[in-house]
């Protein structure tokens, strides 16, 4: 069958991002990353930086609402969880399209035209990515991505009560250091079509 | 790169001993099923029937000795697993081989010339293989589906202290539900070669 919706989950520094992106410009397929942003701040009132740095991260302080342990009251999370999944439900809608992160394998699991994809690395390659692309040099960069992808994780969790890095939540899951960035498009792109 | 070693973890039923055959006559790798048992039953001198019960399957009693709780023995599941750990690493060193089940991903996680996948299906397809390939009409089969995967998770948990299902274990998980036995051989063998 051919998949007019690919959801890609990566771990930090494996190169989702990247594959997303190669894979979108060889389908033809629209690849939403900083205009699902844009959509997601026109549609909460939240800005721009704030929905980059939380919008798929857990941080505990955002888990309660402003209004402090007030259960009437959606926490801050939660308001911005709402306003992604609208719009990823959206965008889904329109079709021809690759999303990344943002637990939209699971906002989509009812959609048979969309296929799920996870993408992880071992710890050195990631490092390496991390370094050349982002030109960080911080020596703590290691530690860096192990909380980055805890922080994934545990948002995963509260939203969708599944384990992030499960085989079965996904139709695939490649090792990106073991095949290769190219290979993984590659062989992603034979499954779409 | 090129992979002489190809090991399949497989939930039950979800075609994985199909996926490994196919890739074997199509590679023109061994495959090693029943002559594993055999191997297995000449280095253990335990009963090929016992092996194929118990060889990737936790078993509480087997769990301990046969001399009771005697710390200085091996248990009988202990002295098999490091019968089939001999055969394993003999078979890999032999190499061009698929080799199915008992934690041999982990057993040959140290050749960079394996490739390890694992194999899942969501359990309608899976009652519908059992009842089709092995005649099983039983009506609690899928309370039989998910003991077995539970006696192999446990099993493997045992002895690689990971968690079975877990993606990071693997370099390829493929839902072969959603993907179709053929085309999870067509991208293990675009891999493989």
């Amino acid at each position: 069958m051919s998949y007019s919706v690919i959801t890609i989950t990566r771990e930090f520094g494996s190169g989702g991002r990247t594959i997303a992106k190669k894979l979108a410009d060889e389908l033809g397929y629209a690849y939403y990353d900083y205009e699902l942003v844009r959509k997601i701040a026109q549609e909460s009132g939240f800005a721009e930086g704030f929905i980059e740095e939380f919008g798929e991260e857990a941080s505990s302080s955002n888990f309660f609402s402003f209004f402090g342990n007030n259960w009437g009251a959606l926490s801050i999370n939660d308001q911005l969880y709402f306003a992604e999944r609208k719009v990823i439900l959206e965008l889904a809608e329109k079709g021809n399209c690759i999303i990344v992160g943002r637990c939209a394998d699971y906002i989509l699991k009812d959609r048979k035209d969309t296929l799920n994809v996870f993408i992880y690395a071992d710890i050195e390659f990631k490092k390496d990515r991390i370094i050349n692309l982002y030109g960080e040099t911080d020596v703590a960069i290691e530690k860096r991505i192990i909380e980055k992808d805890k922080r994934r994780k545990s948002y995963y969790k509260y939203y969708t009560d599944r384990k992030w890095n499960r085989a079965a939540n996904y139709h695939i899951s490649l090792e990106s250091s073991e095949l290769g960035i190219d290979k993984c498009v590659e062989i992603i792109k034979s499954i779409a079509q």
